[in-house]
């Protein structure tokens, strides 16, 4: 949970919500209740963000308030085609001594997401908990390939599907291809691989089985950012509800995770995602089927 | 129908049968017979591969043989990412002076696909048919819109099906959205759009629907010269064979369209294509069914 200024080719905003825990919650919250938060925030986060948070089911016993210190801050900026952007700042603040501790009353999660963080914070959730979740989804990114390697793979052992884009599934796996990144992958220890290709889509890896979900070709892509923390909340949030881990599950979990995604990306930070209704969300969904769906009858 | 050297990260070869009408004869001949083809080849041009064709349904009582002259010949070489290619040889030869001709045994087509070329000859076909063809596929490239745009711009009126890929949408149109681009691309001429995006697959654009053919994701591409044409031939030749050319078929079309590229690519040239089975073709398209299949009934 942090604040992000953000430009885009579309328009520039100084300091608004962000952070990967709250999309994540923002998109889980549509599917299944309660979103038992984990993070640490600053004196300067606005308690009406907690609130709003509060009021769609989200549980924020975990989030720990630092009272003499700022919450996280990022500052990006677009280029012109939006699938690349530069960092101006990134100032650390409270997450410089982050160390996240489970309340009580999240012990029995069933289902556990990882957000992009420092991977020994990862794995110290993990081991926090007494029972081991049904399902552990981590996301992570190029920058702890570079920095932390090491305790990144020691997660990679204990979770069940891992979240990445192409270019870091090829960082992890040093392959150019993406079937043999997966390969790879999934012997360093994830059951199911996602790569996403932002624009393009997104690839599901299980043993031999590949799924591959499409993103909705949109008119215009106004800010990115928050897209993959927000496909990671469809994507669990769906798997809560129906409780179902399977391989086929696994894939409408990713479709309902590319719709929301699709939402995200339509105004500034988190904003469309609290304008959104279940209509809006069945309506986008059912847009997925018919970009995919084909009758296969005739040939 | 050419000669082409390819050097790939893969390996390289010196001068291997090549050409736009020699892919989508090899695609479309799968699907439909005779394929009636229209092209220009030098004295260079080997019998045997004239005869294969032959001996797979394609007529070529309209390729013109010069006896004086050498066949078309290109000459690239791919960069890693074998997204991107460097061109080092284009020798136009018999191409220069190439006046297509329709023979009379042609008339009455119903189904034309106008390869890449100039967008003159393209035109000139199209008036030599007497009987306008039920449906007229159009490929072109980057190299006609910095050219010839104005003659593109009236071919493109006389086309029901317009193939480029994403870079050439947007130069033509002068729109980064490719939604955008599709809207404007449409109002040219085309009744339906498609914009192939190499390992990213491809959409197809009608009036307001879209949908959406992923790429099979494969372990190695060894070349990628002819996956477009192939492409081109698998689509008018399903569609040439089943008589329909609603936008339900031409989604079908796309996947038998997408599943023929997939072999292509697996070796240099066209060699693949003269060896596939009617069983590959089917295996291939159930591994699409499966990559895109997903239940939404959960949600």
């Amino acid at each position: 949970m942090a604040f992000d200024a953000i430009e885009t080719p579309f328009g520039k905003v100084d300091k608004i919500i962000g952070g990967s825990a709250t999309y994540v919650a923002y998109a889980a919250s549509n599917f299944i209740k309660p979103v038992q938060q984990i993070s640490i925030v600053g004196n300067d986060f606005p308690q009406e963000e907690m609130d709003q948070l509060t009021s769609r089911g989200v549980e924020l016993d975990g989030v720990e308030i630092v009272p003499d210190k700022k919450s996280f801050f990022w500052s990006g900026k677009y280029h012109i085609d939006m699938n690349t952007r530069d960092t101006l700042v990134t100032d650390l603040n409270v997450l410089a001594d982050f160390n996240p501790i489970v309340p009580e009353s999240y012990q029995g999660a069933e289902f556990l997401m990882l957000g992009n963080l420092m991977p020994s914070l990862q794995l110290s959730v993990i081991k926090q908990l007494r029972t081991r979740p049904k399902l552990i989804v981590m996301d992570t990114m190029n920058f702890w390939m570079d920095l932390a390697m090491d305790d990144l793979k020691a997660v990679l052992k204990e979770v069940d599907v891992l979240l990445v884009n192409d270019g870091e599934a090829r960082q992890l796996s040093e392959e150019v291809s993406l079937v043999k990144a997966a390969r790879k992958i999934l012997a360093m220890g994830p059951k199911f691989l996602i790569i996403k290709k932002g624009e393009h889509g997104a690839l599901l890896f299980h043993e031999n089985h590949v799924f591959f979900a499409p993103a909705l070709p949109l008119e215009e892509v106004f800010d990115p950012t928050g897209a993959g923390d927000t496909f990671a909340g469809g994507f669990i949030g769906h798997l809560a509800k129906t409780k179902d881990i399977s391989f086929e599950n696994m894939k409408t979990a990713i479709i309902v995770g590319s719709a929301m995604a699709s939402f995200c990306v339509e105004k500034f930070g988190p904003q469309r995602m609290q304008e959104i209704t279940k209509a809006d969300i069945d309506e986008r969904i059912a847009e997925f089927v018919q970009l995919v769906n084909f009758d296969i009858d005739l040939v």
